[in-house]
């Protein structure tokens, strides 16, 4: 077709640009001022399971949104296709927005998809968003370091636990603070596996399941009697583990507990400044 | 004073809540949805000095604004100070968010102040923020976890790797990926102690300064030369260190620097929701 020879002096194709955002870890008001502004303005957003459904009320209307799915068990879009996606709607000129759960750096994936990016000549942008892994702890009242307490913290995942427990052994007798991520599924192994790592049977852990949302719910215990707890109130994923001295504040830190906060609407009317 | 005498039936004293918001690594608007609202409508902003200052903007006019200072070698407040103010202004019946740089559970010493609100009585709110820890290597290119790569990571500061190389040796030897927060006062101490804890000279290290802010700097180099290097090209506080074989991304994914994204003006007139 004529159309693919460009005239000379034409201007190049525009190319638009990859936005790896985090979503935050739940609540929908844990989004970044950066992260809202490009949402509005976005031709395209491409969202994960994790990512709050609230968000995608901030793009606009006529915006595509494209569920990435990969709920456990199910097949959603495969990691090449995502990559491939969000290549082929930049290289048509379009605004992406690639919408990830927490941070997109961590744990997201989103080193893969920045990497097919610079292959394709696409432009993308990181913006950093809340972890879960630091927001969960905190929502359940667990500051991930304390003076005298807790000087270092480490964060795995309950795949990485369960999988080569000579790994989880050398993390968990290193940071004074052990994250574990997406915890429910394998409890009972993570907790037997830091027991026999050396943590004590009597070291205090939460588990906090949908952490900084309307649903969340949270379980204190001894890293030994945890598994039988959270399994007799049904907690199930999304879960974070923090195990360590520091998880014995949250009886004390946990006063208010997210559901107060009545995250269930968004509501950002005031969410930026008066300028 | 009669004053002090409630008549039977009169309203108990309103008392405020303090608000504890992580400002984010030092891009404005890296600032939570959350913890710009709460800005918005503070009475006072307690703040400290690796919270971004143009969201102090954020505050009305008619806000108290104190520096909470704690410079390097010079002496702001003290802890102590700091938690009686917070707690003195929410009794006197104030809206106080103490603004925090980063994320408020992260070597923030958050928890000291939320302990100090529940001792007396005041009721406070938690907001998590983006972490430096995290943001700074996802601003240098660096993604703390990548598939087969790195599928762990841990966080210390400078002092505690200077303070006891004991403690650094043991998180040095666990975790995939090594994020040390501080890192340029100390940054030889640092690195030697992580070579002699088993880290290979060779090992990809990135060194980043100011992170997310439009004056971020970064060198990359291995565990042996970085010393070096970041000396030559003048880099100081406050800097973040990433030590990993994910650091050697930093080449391939820093390919837009954060200053490119014109950081250095706050401009959020877009980031509140259309609703």
């Amino acid at each position: 077709m004529s159309g693919r020879v460009r005239a000379p002096g034409a201007p190049a194709p525009r190319v638009g640009t990859v936005h790896l955002v985090g979503a935050g870890p739940g609540d929908p008001e844990l989004l970044t001022l950066r992260g809202a502004k490009l949402l509005a303005k976005a031709d395209v957003v491409v969202y994960d399971r994790l990512a709050p459904p609230e968000l995608l009320e901030l793009a606009p209307a006529g915006a595509e949104r494209i569920d990435a799915g990969k709920a456990p068990r199910r097949r959603g879009l495969g990691q090449e296709a995502i990559n491939r996606l969000l290549v082929e709607r930049a290289l048509a000129g379009l605004e992406v927005v690639r919408l990830k759960g927490g941070d997109p750096f961590v744990f997201g994936r989103g080193g893969e998809e920045a990497l097919a990016c610079v292959r394709a000549g696409v432009p993308f942008e990181v913006v950093p968003g809340v972890s879960a892994a630091l927001a969960a702890p905190a929502a359940a009242g667990v500051p991930l370091t304390h003076r005298e307490v807790a000087a270092s913290f480490a964060v795995v995942t309950a795949s990485l636990a369960g999988g080569k427990a000579t790994d989880l052994a050398a993390v968990a007798g290193a940071a004074d603070t052990l994250v574990v991520l997406m915890a429910a599924e394998r409890l009972q192994g993570v907790c037997q596996a830091l027991e026999l790592a050396g943590r004590p049977a009597s070291r205090p852990a939460v588990l906090v399941q949908w952490a900084t949302t309307g649903r969340q719910r949270s379980v204190r215990a001894t890293l030994a009697d945890l598994p039988a707890l959270a399994s007799a109130a049904a907690i199930g994923p999304p879960a974070t583990l923090v195990v360590g001295e520091v998880a014995a504040l949250a009886d004390t830190l946990a006063g208010r507990r997210w559901l107060d906060r009545e995250v269930r609407a968004l509501d950002t009317s005031s969410g930026g400044p008066a300028r």
